[in-house]
């Protein structure tokens, strides 16, 4: 596999002001790293279609969102935004490939790294058409905690995804392959790694931001799709009957995209092809 | 400050066997090691009295139960085992020092990564002696998580600190020095990297483990230790008004010890000087 690898350079001041190549394989940070010892970061995994970043000032503008809930110094986009064109350009062989985009408190908390790793996408096509399994797991949050208790960081992209992993093992053990939270309170929230979005009643919802959820970049890429195309979209407080008494469901992410939702806890449930073909053509479609 | 770094190897089925030193300030791990990424592996922090681990035996056992609750790769103990001795080894001229010792899900989280990272511990003679203020912040958990909701790791340690450091940064906030998480119904859970010990009723008390927080190992030596004075200890749900009421209160922890509470969410309280002092010095006296 051929990853490509772009370190960010910072002034004192933690500011980005460039990047330099590295390889990818290579040892390229301490472990005093606050990205390591403390998951003290945030980042972003954009897709990328022949090597043009999709969404892309959807993810900076989350990312800088994120940065500011763990209040990471402020960054200027421009020093971002080349280092993710130059990945980029080096894997424009390749029909789909992804990078993350990293920026972590970095060495003893104090002096930031960065940086973005990119590598061409595995092949998510029978997710794509076959679907996804998925179990509901309890996410042990109230829907209100990003307004309640801000210092839990629900709803900012962190390094800190060991939950997430475990909700992915543990949904791995129920026989399905990826998990949906739901908060305390029985509200539908997001996937481990994804957004959810639900056709009910003829519109297009997902669960609103305001649950402390992440706002999806593929999400909102297929609302304005969906606009365009005169389908109703809304974001909402839904809860569990939601999702069973929609007509199709899909888990939307940057790099495997739209993956419909084929069984629930062990249920099967049905899959609309048509229009997750056309999602997907639309989100593969996205050029910035 | 001299760090020593001991990196850890590992056979290909991710156990432990050996260590070698690198220079701490060198870049020792890739952007894909899971530690960096997701947050996804284990540690402890161990304290050295001139070269000496403290309760190795209970930290050893902790990282294990952590590992477990991630299924991570069984380890022997004596590789790590060896590793910590060295570092404290090159420590020894210290009074005191500290280790973090880490096992990560390593590279694309298929291959391990481990080392301890040593260094001379700070001064915090200050925060031992004239006590640390602190606030009471929302976990957004409820006490009965660990049980309910295991794949949100709960009571495990893991390197996904990024809310603990939020919590600590909206104590800072508030003018205080740290942060105690309360559950969602209301019981006293642990500091932001600390455990909570209260003297009640002529007890020394702790929440209990089952809550979903962290068995202390300064905790369980100072009752290890309380037992041997005649002071009676007890484990139990203790809800708010238990912090306010007690005649004293600390937080414990491996390397600053026990730092006495003079104040709760801006309200000063009274500091037991002299148990404080009998407890640190009990504390420094470990030899294991």
């Amino acid at each position: 596999m051929t990853s490509v690898l772009a370190m960010l350079t910072f002034t004192d001041a933690g500011r980005a002001i460039g990047h330099e190549l590295k390889p990818a394989d290579a040892a390229a940070l301490t472990v005093n790293d606050h990205a390591v010892v403390r998951g003290d970061g945030v980042f972003e995994t954009i897709g990328f279609v022949h090597g043009v970043p999709q969404s892309l000032q959807a993810h900076l503008d989350r990312f800088a969102r994120s940065a500011r809930m763990l209040e990471l110094p402020q960054q200027d986009a421009e020093p971002w935004r080349a280092a993710i064109a130059e990945v980029g350009e080096r894997l424009h062989e390749h029909p789909e490939a992804w990078a993350r985009v990293v920026l972590s408190r970095g060495l003893d908390g104090r002096t930031p790294s960065g940086w973005v790793l990119g590598a061409p996408s595995p092949d998510h096509s029978a997710a794509r058409l076959d679907g996804v399994a998925v179990v509901l797991l309890d996410r042990g949050l109230r829907s209100d905690v990003a307004s309640a208790s801000p210092w839990l960081l629900a709803g900012a992209k962190t390094l800190s995804y060991a939950a997430n992993m475990a909700a992915q093992r543990e949904a791995h053990r129920r026989g399905a392959d990826d998990a949906i939270f739901v908060s305390l309170d029985g509200l539908l929230l997001e996937g481990t790694t994804s957004s959810l979005v639900l056709l009910l009643d003829g519109r297009l919802v997902t669960p609103a931001p305001e649950l402390g959820i992440l706002e999806g970049t593929s999400q909102v890429a297929v609302f304005e799709w969906a606009a365009e195309q005169g389908i109703a979209t809304a974001r909402l407080a839904l809860d569990v009957r939601a999702l069973h008494r929609a007509d199709a469901a899909w888990l939307l992410s940057s790099i495997r995209l739209a993956a419909p939702i084929r069984a629930i806890d062990g249920l099967a449930r049905t899959i609309d092809v048509e229009l997750t073909t056309r999602m997907n053509q639309a989100l593969l479609a996205r050029r910035e």
